[in-house]
């Protein structure tokens, strides 16, 4: 947290998806609360897992789960504005993906957020750590810097 | 709640607002919790009034309220899956409109879940009743029946 | 939809569980937005058959899914109180429960919002219906009025 | 994210907020979704703020907007435990303050999860930022370490 990171812009990222957002997500102050953001990373990158064929929510035995994230807020967005998720796979390890998150208002050259997320794939049983799924690796590789 | 209402068809609503759905809308039982579908359903009824010009949340003196809903469910939705909603003005009364509203997945004919939902109209400072302002009433009168 | 229920006193209830408000519950008019009532609900009711063992949301074969429920609101909730929801079980049928639920503030004779919300038992499997578990009419018979 | 931290003690904590958890938070692998940590967080430090007198949602015109956070994971949180919110001010600066987060299974000896969460204070008409309000800084003082 010493050095603050700058709000990146779209060439950044590899992907984007565009989400809807809703009356809820605009708290007391009149826009979108800050944890609301972390629920439109998650549906930006496990859509991808899932609508690529790496990931099912009920049966898959390995699976993704968020150890650590961070995020910088630069600007606002607010409902009833659709918002669009640019992401980046930021590095593949043994067993883990760091993504690369940007929080976008729709015509915003520059992100209002931009977050790091890490998921430590598991056996969902033993919950301990397992390779990172071959298919997860070939949905991701397009999406390297 | 002693006649169960039946599956609505698309064509029993004159306005479709299609949202996406998010990882954490699914529950422990791999699919859309019921209180989601309001998030739905709010999400849709106050963007068409939002930009129809005849609501600003942070602005307006005068503000609809919910003060009555029902749902039922007739089948799941599931992220990553898109939702549609269906909207129809079923009343518009001296303060309160009536909606109804059908939660649609992309392709089916008849929606997962039926609601309908009142809004009065207060003002905002004294909570009191006030007349559907002008604006809102222009925006649904091409989405009455 | 024809006559407007009126707030239900405490006493009307058998059960009461008190749950703590979220910053985020708030929407832009600055009091918790009705799909949360939904979400207190659902807390409430599962926490109960959870506690008292008749429902394990990962591993019990028949569960409970809303397919039906309905709410009206007589005044506002507003984090941060906490609130307290009263339950009294309706009835009790081959393969439903529906449940009475008020939303009361901390200190309130009346409630805020009533709602009647049913669950259907179903097989998680099939998703076929089937007789309300033994474990749950067990739980719920001291409930009932 | 170079080191990553270790999951903290309860006696690294000044004060400690009880939440309860909701049906909704966990999701299809049945523990609390990550997104549903930054409600927690939220709604500890805000409820300490408003009960405080240093905070009105609806009225105040000095506020803090998060502008960073970061969360690491070590072990998960399910509903319906409840779960313990431990705060500490880390740094009170010109214009925003640190808080030092964790999220506590009732009975867990270290965290479930650690953040750390900077409120900017800004005017919430300008958006610009302003001084830590006195009010603020007189509720925080004891949660210093």
């Amino acid at each position: 947290m010493t050095t603050r990171p700058v709000a990146a812009r779209r060439d950044e990222f590899r992907h984007f998806i565009a989400l809807s957002t809703r009356w809820s997500d605009n708290d007391a102050y009149g826009h979108v609360n800050n944890a609301i953001y972390h629920h439109y990373f998650d549906a930006a990158v496990n859509r991808v897992l899932i609508e690529g064929g790496a990931l099912d929510p009920v049966n898959s035995l390995e699976i993704g789960l968020v150890v650590e994230s961070t995020c910088s807020w630069f600007s606002s967005l607010k409902y009833p504005d659709d918002v669009e998720i640019g992401m980046r796979v930021e590095r593949i390890g043994q067993s883990s993906v760091t993504y690369r998150l940007g929080a976008f208002a729709p015509s915003a050259a520059s992100c209002a957020a931009l977050a790091l997320y890490t998921h430590v794939y598991v056996n969902r049983q033993t919950n301990r750590p397992v390779k990172v799924p071959e298919a997860v690796r070939r949905i991701l590789a397009p999406l390297q810097p």
